[in-house]
This record gives structure tokens, C-alpha cells and sequence, in this order.
């Protein structure tokens, strides 16, 4: 696809970001992802009940045509009730007055941080007036700076871009992430902002969208917590000046494929980065009745915290994995299941193998390890990431508020 | 109801424990609750497919009349084949040797340790033969050696005992229980042996022993994993000699009341005892449409790691329990959700409320918690109690196997 360590923005997009003082830390906490000309936009939201006043927003206003998200971290605006909402609105009328479109229905807000806490908005509108005017003066944009902006507990800013061609017309996709706790399905579990300037219609943009989130966010788990300010927008502004895509044709299925690599590459650095975490963990669960027997299967061993410590442990404690799977309610085989550590059998019909426990060790020593699950059942699988479970993970967590 | 530190055995049993080199420490391994007469027999297992070789035998059996529970600690006799299941057996025909009545299958057996490992069988025959003529020799019995042969990651013994009387007839219940991890519904969670000397009928000690635990057992999760090896048994010997209770009359509901009280007492013990816990939490969802949608709740609030580690910091973030509320699946009102700590109000109409910290910090320095959602949709209420999870709970489990 690309390197994925060199970043490019696409055409007519300008993002970056500042600290206003909303993070006691002097760390980025407000960002802007700006459009020159209006966007198509697609959003997923969070499937909690109790949402973020910014998701209650972005919801409304995500039917019209955008120009451009206005993002903060350090505090979630959830919690807050009316005074909240009122909040959220504000911010987009600062966006549309200091910018000058005037249409704050066409901004997009999105939220991260503290539960229960009200946003500071004196500092926000005047971090919204310095970060409008460096678009007004013309200063060069940041991906970096823009990333960072959204940053909680991450320990580093989550980019992917990808680059290709229709026709004669270079499209390019970015995406800005954060995440690191709190990071469940089902829904996309965080914040992606997703630009493109691919020529695309709004229904095909929706149904590209979800199925690519699906197939990524919702495979993926830290914590086994749904946030209540999961949000992905995917912006597509038209500037590349490709023919506009308006049916499932080849032209959608490339962008297809690049729009899942961009989000696929997230996930990845997303669950890497998990609170605490030492170790990336890919489930395969293969062989199953169907896709969601799978999934459930999966789930169930990304969110034992007793399978997660054991991998942080580097203990080949292949007994946890099993036990996740006859309690994730998918009928089995009781008899019949195989468990595999990157393609190393330690468990063969429901059994322990007489394995090395030598092998085994160098094996989990690896940053990234592979678990397989054969269930026996039929002919599904899927793929499913998540991350060890440390002293940091509770550390980070003990004391996040205070 | 009684002391609980003060335990006395039920008429007609005898109980002990040694260590017979399943582990390697020096600790106690290997249990017997013999009674002198045949018992009425009821259990409740593990809801995990995977089960234990001990726990398909145990439900075999249980369908007799039962003279002894035969346990190990150290190996979970999980995921063996059918060589485990006949070390299970051969469990059960070494002990009705030794002791000499020559029916095996009134033997009851459960193992509780590490999964994927054989059972000792040499070291656990010259264990039992031992043991076995400590009872024919007529030692004493010994209640704390008994409960202390079952114990794994548990760091005290767990013994609640209770007695009262119908008409001149002493009734005496006690239960001897382990569990500190892997502790989840749904179903008994743990090992559990409770022995009475009350005259009942099987049908009627059935139906009592199934409602307890869904009251007590049921209710409680220390890290949301089913073991393969749960299990709890009641053996009812009639030594009491009480008009046998065949009916649901007032000599049943005082039975009925004694057995809740020895359930729900070692229920708290095991949560206080969780893995690395620090904290007892109670959760008291009220004023929900169904108790189950109470039940949901709770579950999602009592298996939320943010919660818990919040708990174990200290960090009054009610945040993340008004989190865990909207991710139930249950349907709620996501403007009607009030949260209290030890009934003080942090959060109205699911908005924050201007709390003093001073006040909140001095009720989370307690070892135990009371949090109380209100959903303001319904009568129902339930209690469900967890632990928090702190750096001992990972340090713990991170090495289990080796």
C-alpha cells in the first residue's frame, strides 16, 4: 500500500493541533481537521446508551454536507446534560464564526477524556480563535500536531495513509486515531477521523464505511469497555477529481481496499498501544458453524483477564484459552478443540500435548503472538486482536481522574 | 445466626486434609468429608462445556446416595481425556477401598488447580490411604485442615457454619468453600461443600440448594471467568434426627434460611479474598423493570476493569460505572441514571453533581463499598458483590502455570 511511517494529507484538507489548557499537562488538547470545500461525510457512533453530549451533536449534524471536525481531548463532555449539548453547539459556532462559512451545522465535534466534567470553554474559544487563524494566516498544516491533539492515554500519535490511482486522478486516504482504553465492540471503540479527497457518494461512502468497521474496530478489544464517545467520521471532499463513484463497481472496490488497509493498520497500532500493554495478541478462531460463533468465541479470549495476564506473564497457560471458549455460550465440541500458539500445537481434542515448554517460552517472548482456535464446527473463521493485560494497565487506570 | 468464627461440625461427619505432594509447596492438597451414614445428595456445576474429568464423574454419582467428598487441590484434572477420567474414578474406588464400604460411585470428587496436567495418581493413593486411616484410626477431625486442603490462590480458609433447632432436634449446617480467581457466574464459581446433619428429602434439598445459589453464588464475580471446575455440593445425613422435611413448611424455611446464611457468608469471604483484592464492593442496582435487567447491570458494572481499577486507586470515577450502565444491553433511560457511593449522591439524572472529593475519598478508604444505582424504571432490585483489581491481581495470575 504505502509506507505506512510517511504520512500524506489529501488534497484541499488542512488539520492541526494545539494545548489550550483543558489538559493540566501542557500535551495538544484541541485539534481541527478542515476542509476547503465541503465533504460528504459518514460517522459510526457508540453503541453505549449513555452518550457523549459531542456524539449527540455530531449525530445531527453528520447528515449535512461538512467542512470540517473539531476535536478535544482531556475532557469527555459526557455526563453534563444540557449545559453539555449547549457546549458542544458552542464549539461549532466558534469553528464556523472564526473561520467565517457561518454554517455551524456543517462542523463536526467529537470528545475524549474525563467522564463528568465540564468543558472549560473560556480556554477553548480562545484555542479555537489561535488554531482558526493559523488556517486564516496560512500557516503550514501538522498531521503530527493533529494527531496528537486527541491523544488520552496513548503513548504515541496513530497515523496511517495510503495512496493510489483511477484513471489519471492520485487518491489519498488518512487516518488519525486515538485509543488505548475503554476500547471495545461493539462500534468503533475510539476516535478515527478519516479524510479523503476521493470523488464519492454519500450512500456508497455509508455502506463503505460500515462494512470496513466491521471487519476492523469491531474485531478488536482492550478492555472489554465501550466508551460512551466512540466515534469514526470518514470525510471525502472530491478534490482528487476522480470520476465520482456512484456504484459497486471497480473503482469502489479499490477504494474498498484502501479505506480497510488505512483502518486495519489502525486497529493494530490501537491494540499495540492498549493501556499497559506489552504484547499485540491475534485470535484466530477457524473452523466454526459462522462468522459470529467466532467472533463470540474470540471475544470471550481477548477479554479474560486471565488469558491476558498469563501472555503478560509468559506463561504458556494454553488452560485459559480453553476455558474462555466453553464459556463464551457457542455450542462446541467439548471434546474437540485444538489451541495453537503461532502454529505450535499445545492442546489436540480438548488435551494437553506433551509440548516444550522451551519452544513454547521463546515463542511468547515475541511482541506479537498468534493464539488459533480450531473448532471442528464447519468451515468460518475471523481474526481478532487484543493486548496483554500488565502492572501499567491498573496503574494507568488507579488513578485517572485524580 | 452464629458466630462465623467459631465452626462446628454437623452430627454423623468426620473431615480432614494433608498434603500429599500434588503441590509444590508444602501446603495441604488432598481433602475428605466423610459422613458415618449414607447422605441425601445435591449439586450444582460449572455452566463451562469444558468441564472437569472430576465434575462428569461427580454428576454421574450424584444421583446416589453419597458417603464422602474426595477433593485435590493443585491440578484441575481439565482438559486430561479419558485418562483423566479414569484418575477420577480411581479416586473415588481408593477411598471406598480404604475406608472399606465398597461403593465407589457414593464417592463424590472435584479438583480444583492448574489446567492440562495429569493427577499424581501415585502420590494421591499413598495420600488417600493415609488419610483414610486417620478416619478408621479414629483421629479427630479437622475442620481447618479440611478446608485448607482445598485452597489454591486462596490466602485464608473459608468455613461458615450455622445451627439452630426444630423442635428438640439441633440442626447444623456448615460449608466449606475455595475460590479467589476465575470467579464468575453464571453458576457456583468455586468449590463449595456444604454437610448438615438435617433430615430432608432429596427433591426438597434439590430445590432449596438450586435457589441459594442462584441468590448467593450467582450474584458475585471477582474477574468474569467460569471455571471448568465449579461446583457445589450439599450432603444432608439426617443425623439430626428431625421429622424429616418432605415439604415447603416452616421446618423448610428455617433450613431454607440457614443454608442462604452459610452461602451468602462465604460468598463475601470469597470476594474479600478475590485475587489481590483490597476491596469488597457491593452493588445495589434498584428501582429496575426486572430483576434480570438488575442482574445485567450489576454483571457489567462488577466485570468493568476500569471500575475496578478505579476502586483499587481510590479514584472516585463514577464515570466509568455510569459507563459500564449504558453498555449492558439493557434498556435504560440515558437521562434518568442517579449514582451513589455509601449513599452519597455523585451523579443526578446521569449528570454530575458539585460532590466534595474530601467526602468521597474517605468512603472509598474503606475496605468495603457500597455502590447503589438507580434506574428509575421499574421495582426491582439485587445485590452483586466484586472486588477491585489491583497490581496483586496481574502479579498473580501473570505466573499461575510456572
Amino acid at each position: 500500500m504505502s509506507d505506512v511511517n510517511k504520512n500524506f494529507l489529501p488534497n484541499g484538507f488542512w488539520v492541526n493541533g494545539i494545548h489550550c489548557g483543558i489538559k493540566r499537562s501542557k500535551n495538544r488538547d484541541l485539534g481541527l481537521f478542515y476542509s476547503f470545500s465541503p465533504c460528504i461525510a459518514s460517522g459510526v457512533f457508540t453503541s453505549n446508551q449513555i452518550k457523549s453530549a459531542s456524539v449527540l451533536i455530531s449525530q445531527k449534524h453528520i447528515r449535512n454536507k461538512i467542512r470540517c471536525i473539531v476535536a478535544n481531548s482531556g475532557c469527555a463532555n459526557t455526563a453534563t446534560g444540557k449545559l453539555g449539548l449547549r457546549d458542544a453547539i458552542t464549539m461549532c459556532d466558534y469553528v464556523s464564526k472564526f473561520i467565517g462559512f457561518n454554517e455551524s451545522n456543517s462542523v463536526l465535534v467529537a470528545s475524549t477524556g474525563v467522564i463528568g466534567e465540564y468543558l472549560p470553554m473560556d480556554k477553548i474559544k480562545q484555542g479555537l480563535e489561535k488554531l482558526c487563524n493559523y488556517l486564516i494566516d496560512k500557516k503550514p498544516y501538522s498531521i503530527n500536531n493533529a494527531a496528537e491533539s486527541i491523544m488520552t492515554t496513548d503513548t504515541v500519535p496513530k497515523i496511517v495513509s495510503s495512496k493510489y490511482n483511477i484513471g489519471n486522478s492520485e487518491i489519498k486516504i488518512i487516518s488519525f486515531a486515538k485509543g488505548s482504553g475503554m476500547i471495545h465492540p461493539s462500534m468503533a471503540t475510539f476516535l478515527c477521523f478519516i479524510l479523503t479527497d476521493c470523488n464519492i457518494s454519500k450512500r456508497i461512502l455509508d455502506h463503505a464505511l460500515k462494512s470496513v468497521v466491521n471487519n476492523t474496530f469491531n474485531m478488536l478489544s482492550i478492555d472489554g469497555v465501550t466508551s460512551t464517545n466512540d466515534t469514526v467520521f470518514c470525510l471525502a471532499n472530491g478534490s482528487a477529481g476522480n470520476k465520482k463513484i456512484t456504484e459497486y463497481n471497480n473503482d469502489y472496490r479499490k477504494f474498498y481496499l484502501h479505506l480497510n488497509y488505512v483502518c486495519s493498520e489502525i486497529s493494530k497500532k490501537i491494540v499495540s498501544d492498549g493501556e499497559g500493554a506489552t504484547k499485540l495478541i491475534e485470535i484466530n478462531v477457524i473452523n466454526a458453524k459462522t462468522k459470529n460463533d467466532a467472533k463470540k468465541i474470540a471475544e470471550k479470549i481477548a477479554t479474560s483477564p486471565l488469558v491476558k495476564t498469563a501472555f503478560f506473564g509468559n506463561d504458556a497457560n494454553w488452560g485459559r484459552v480453553l476455558t474462555a471458549v466453553g464459556m463464551s455460550g457457542v455450542r462446541i465440541n467439548p471434546s474437540k478443540i485444538d489451541i495453537y500458539f503461532n502454529n505450535y500445537c499445545l492442546c489436540k481434542n480438548s488435551q494437553l500435548l506433551d509440548f516444550s515448554e522451551k519452544k513454547v517460552k521463546k515463542i511468547l517472548d515475541n511482541k506479537k503472538v498468534n493464539i488459533t482456535v480450531d473448532l471442528h464446527t464447519g468451515k468460518e473463521k475471523i481474526k481478532y486482536y487484543t493486548c496483554d493485560l500488565s502492572f501499567d494497565y491498573v496503574k494507568i487506570n488507579a488513578h485517572y481522574r485524580t
